[in-house]
């Protein structure tokens, strides 16, 4: 039973960050955390809506037990937070990276944590940045934890990202067809992508969008992760795989197809419906409780039975939000529960040398009663089959 | 005295790869180091060829004292390391993040070090993998070190991803007018720099190339780290601000103007021949031997005596090499001395909030006598004014 999901395109509300907020500091509670402190820019990007890249210049957020949150910036980026940001926060402002002795980021920011402070902190804070913070140290990740479960603004992002990504692999489809280049698709789907972004959200920020459209090719479609050769072309037959993925001003989503131009050879026929199949058990297990890693052992055992075993080469689906790559997942040692309003893919695959690669991806909704798919595109073998 | 040099387009050799390795095992052997890790994209890039983005399932480089090099991998990225490294090294390959109990990454990885070896380290490296290295370690930046200074293949990396610079700047002058839009100059700029970099580099990784071609119109040329609104409409007047940096194929540079488009408003005369005259200034101090913070200071003291000092904002230069921001620098604070090969911008800045921003930068070889600078753009203020 499908739900009506409402797009979103414009940016959080302030309400909507300090929910976020409350959320980190009911865990911060939890764990009798004094302080927080923030490096990773998704994370920052999930409290603040003020997008970076990691450089030199260190940005981090300090978030205080009852205090507001500070944040930690360069004087060259203050006008960029505050044109992006919606929150409410103090800055620490520091001038330079490097500095003269005394005046750099350090000076500043030892200066924000007490030294008998409980400090949590991201496994993914550098070394040199733990080495410079006071207080006792606990590594936590409680701002990932928080973003596992969507909000209804979430949801709303997400499903107008998948409209963007929906569009992009219109185009692909049609226009993929045997000896256009990589080049080409790659251009007409992430041109359609980013006029369809600008349209929908004039002011995005292209610090949190970027689009990918690509095919793997039956030569190479065995093997998920290599990159097309960029003046590689289409071929007759397939199995070609495509990837669809956009982080649409903040909101990463993806779609994959496994199809054939022309014709569908024939010992790639039973490996289709093998994955297509393990694909239809995945979605039958998605609802709330059910334990993630479970997903991914039926999903591993059905394909196995089949005597594709060799062929599984990755987990059954990650989790998406704010990016398009984080907890939590379907996978082996996962051994979680879904809930609503978690969004993850679905992507069981079947790679075999010679032959190609056998996968679907789509971006989900967890719902009360199951789930809903947000990516829309063909999914049959014979609704793949373009005709040449 | 300008010296030739050879634009290069070729990926590294084994023996290039294999002198970085040197250098670094020569840093190690000098700290008396048994392993060195890293999990920096970039540095594992300098030294392998192999681009990757972080995310949740991690790519370690292990250098051992006297081994060959170890890569710990996903095993769904074995084709793609092997697609594009060009150096010798043995694989560690763990199946999948996450993972049943004893067949996670760092089981593996924690078999590779001896628990009484002595282990550097990345001030980079997050604290999620530092607690999982065994071993005595020592933070230190060695593959940061080795990078500073440039061998003649990257020197003619730099030189041919100039010269891509070079002509988005070039489209850029040509079609910025008033009342262009950013985003259409943006799309100009990037597709001119897009079509050279596939048309010289077939292979091109684009894992390793991106580009950027923007313009802070005058309104907000004051601001350099603001992101302009992609629908901003070019003005008459100025100063403009333009940048056009690209990563071209792992290769990172960058050139930057203020210019004018129609006439130069009064006001600004002023600021533009104080920043020119800063420039000339760093500029004639560049040579092998001098320290790198005097350069800074010198620019600091000129643009102070001559009333802008307020409007200072940023240091006067940065390194570039296979990023577009690295050390060394042009900087207070920074004063370790300047050498042949390496590779610098030279950008002193002067803002001044409700007339604009005054900036040029360019990517500058340093040499055995003085400097060779790899950009090429018109400098003086009549060359800058363009008719409309």
């Amino acid at each position: 039973m499908s739900i009506k999901i409402k797009s979103i395109t414009g940016p959080p509300s302030p309400e909507e960050l300090s929910n976020r907020l409350e959320k980190v500091r009911k865990l911060m509670k939890q764990q009798e955390l004094d302080y927080y402190i923030s490096f990773n820019p998704v994370n920052i990007y999930y409290l603040t809506n003020f997008a970076f890249y990691v450089h030199e210049r260190p940005f981090i957020l300090i978030i205080e037990k009852d205090q507001l949150p500070k944040m930690l910036i360069p004087r060259l980026e203050k006008g960029h937070f505050e044109s992006r940001a919606r929150c409410e926060l103090d800055f620490v402002v520091y001038y330079e990276f490097p500095a003269r002795p005394g005046d750099n980021w350090y000076d500043y920011y030892q200066k924000q944590i007490r030294s008998n402070g409980k400090v949590g902190i991201e496994s993914e804070l550098p070394i040199g940045i733990v080495n410079k913070t006071p207080g006792e140290i606990i590594v936590s990740d409680i701002i990932d934890e928080a973003r596992i479960i969507k909000t209804d603004y979430e949801i709303g992002r997400i499903y107008h990202a998948c409209r963007v990504v929906n569009k992009g692999h219109k185009v692909l489809l049609k226009r993929c067809r045997p000896k256009v280049l990589e080049f080409a698709l790659y251009k007409e789907v992430t041109d359609a992508m980013t006029s369809k972004i600008v349209q929908d959200i004039p002011n995005a920020n292209f610090r949190a969008t970027e689009t990918t459209g690509a095919v793997w090719p039956p030569s190479i479609s065995h093997d998920p992760h290599l990159i097309p050769h960029i003046f590689a072309p289409m071929e007759e037959g397939g199995p070609h795989v495509s990837i669809v993925s956009a982080r649409v001003d903040g909101y990463g989503v993806e779609i994959e197809r496994s199809f054939f131009l022309g014709h569908v050879p024939e010992k790639t026929v039973r490996p289709f419906e093998v994955m297509f199949e393990a694909r239809a058990l995945a979605y039958s297990m998605l609802k709330p409780g059910i334990i993630m890693s479970n997903v991914d052992k039926a999903v591993r055992n059905f394909i196995t039975e089949k005597g594709y075993g060799d062929y599984i080469i990755h987990r059954t689906g990650h989790g998406l939000g704010i990016t398009g790559h984080e907890a939590p997942f379907l996978a082996e040692g996962y051994d979680r529960i879904l809930e609503k309003n978690m969004v993850i893919s679905v992507e069981p695959g079947v790679y075999i040398p010679g032959l190609g690669g056998f996968r679907h991806s789509d971006t989900v909704l967890i719902t009360e009663t199951g789930y809903q798919k947000f990516t829309k595109a063909p999914e049959a073998l014979e609704d793949l089959t373009i005709p040449v």
